[in-house]
């Protein structure tokens, strides 16, 4: 993706310095801050309090992460200990374990000598495989809108949190259809949906800007009546977990979506990398939904009355929250899963004709 | 209602001093500010910077509104003034519209030395007249969740946006069968949905607290998942406009909860005097939306560092923002009308069975 006209990723590695490079979300869309990560402990930190966030970059941040562990030592229970720290901060997130165990799995069997330089070259190539597979997801994601016939005279495209190229090393995943839709010339625009409590949806809306991409922010509870009145021609979202019959766990509020779509006959499209697909879980129940702070309604970042980035107390103090930070669609809401390899029906047999290798038995 | 013990209603009336108190809502819920209003620009004010909200209130405050600028003058022009004057502020609530409407029937008969008098006392008996429905709309929908069986120790009931005391002169609308159940010692737990854009629920959470009933926030986006894993027994809204076929147009957000409880079997309740009911709107699909200021997104109620209240800025200056206010749930997905006659299906049939008097033809 381009920031003023300048293609731009967000994590960038340096392995000599033993340190990565990221974006300090919670202080967009206010403010582009850069922070450098070269501890263990600013890893974990840095994916628990969602300054990274989105699953295929939480992802490539613990597999840095692990990378940056093995640079005070690259032992055998070091390299327990960095997973067991990584692993803890986000229990939902399927990306997270999936890069994990795929640099232990490159790490594992290697002298401890030889750990620390194949970690950097295994978190560069997740990082990079990233990359193309959001890129190849896009495209097959723009193969669906040019099927789709708009209402008007762009096609409207809804979205949900944050699936963008913030979520991700580069394109994003539910994003990397609208940008590539809006390189390719389609006339679009996107609805994008505020995603309480944590307001993604105006990360969302600051990097559709930044790319030029014509957008409007609406409340979640929006989505029902611009569906309901024809102003929608598809919803598109991500995925952090998706379960081997096409069940999808996303940031809560996109169950909604779904059914809002299936109640005015609107494409749903979830559009995730592989790491996302679970084979091991069978439907949706057996997905665990993340509980997290009430602290996430009290505070709410934005601009004080001088300009400057602040955090307000929305709520009085003393007042119960819940706050579960995910929801699971059923497959039968979802209309297509765009993956790297293509598109498929949500459901098992779907799944397989795009992952013959993942089938068992 | 009561407030530290104390029964007290939203709106205090004084004919002698052609003044009214309301309660300054925008302050809640940080902040309980009475403010007075002694003329016509301040009532028409107070409702269109929603420092009354909520259809009864705004219909009492808009009668009220009469009342004061009769205090200038009683001729005809006056009067046609004032009501062109209070009926352009909120373009959705019928309430509003049916208020006055009254007012006028009462008053345009009189002679204009007799108007200011009848202009008071009619006000004071709309007001009553709220009173008595809502704590009549509380017992019977006491009678609907006793019919109900709770999946666990409590009865979860979910609302969105604040139907309640704050909404109305007491009681409120939505939450008056919550209130009339606490007080019979009926355990219940309520889920407040925070009511994007506005915030609306965090009036919920205010009030529920002053008079004690459990309760716990949540974003509107949970929704569907505390509906889906058997959190909830049943959701009651409040409605701004009932067309005669039982459509109901609420807060935006309301028809995704209706969504939600159709797709899990969970009732869905509308509790609204009959001042809400539009028998001559044949369906939805004649309910205007009023389309509000996307400021409603850029800034946000709450308390700056030093704990003083303070509009902080959440959206950089120039972000596009739609913000419908209103949704339309079609009565099919309503489980029951709550009036203050009784309860009904949403339905002509149902409304001709409480309202045989509406019925034409």
């Amino acid at each position: 993706m381009k920031i003023n006209g300048t293609p731009t990723r967000t994590l960038r590695a340096d392995p000599a310095a033993r340190r990565i490079d990221i974006i300090d979300q919670t202080a967009l869309p206010h403010r582009l801050a850069w922070i450098g990560v070269d501890s263990l402990a600013g890893a974990a930190h840095a994916i628990a309090a969602m300054q990274v966030r989105g699953a295929p970059l939480i992802g490539a941040t613990a597999a840095y992460g692990l990378a940056i562990a093995l640079g005070a030592g690259s032992d055998d229970a070091t390299l327990q200990a960095a997973t067991a720290t990584l692993a803890a901060t986000r229990p939902t997130a399927v990306n997270l374990h999936w890069a994990l165990a795929r640099m232990r799995r490159c790490l594992d069997p290697l002298p401890p000598a030889a750990r620390l330089a194949a970690a950097w070259a295994e978190a560069d190539a997740i990082a990079e495989e990233d990359v193309a597979q959001n890129a190849a997801i896009g495209q097959h994601g723009l193969g669906l809108f040019r099927t789709l016939a708009p209402r008007g005279p762009v096609l409207n495209v809804m979205t949900h949190c944050n699936a963008g190229w913030l979520a991700t090393v580069d394109w994003g995943t539910a994003l990397a259809p609208i940008y590539a839709a809006h390189d390719a010339g389609l006339a679009l625009h996107v609805w994008v949906s505020e995603t309480r409590p944590r307001n993604q949806g105006l990360l969302t809306a600051w990097e559709l800007a930044q790319h030029g991409v014509p957008h409007t922010l609406i409340a979640d509870n929006a989505a029902g009546i611009l569906l309901a009145t024809g102003q929608v021609d598809a919803v598109i979202v991500g995925a952090d977990r998706i379960a081997a019959n096409g069940d999808v766990a996303n940031k809560v509020g996109t169950y909604l979506k779904a059914l809002a779509c299936a109640a005015h006959c609107v494409p749903f499209y979830v559009a995730a990398p592989c790491s996302t697909l679970d084979f091991a879980c069978p439907d949706g129940a057996g997905i665990p939904i993340e509980e997290r702070s009430g602290d996430e309604f009290r505070l709410v970042n934005g601009l004080d009355a001088a300009g400057q980035p602040a955090n307000l107390r929305q709520l009085p103090a003393g007042e119960a929250v819940a706050n579960p930070a995910f929801d699971v669609t059923p497959a039968a809401l979802v209309s297509a899963l765009i993956t790297e390899r293509g598109h498929c029906p949500a459901s098992r047999a779907g799944l397989a004709g795009l992952y013959p290798e993942a089938q068992h038995g």
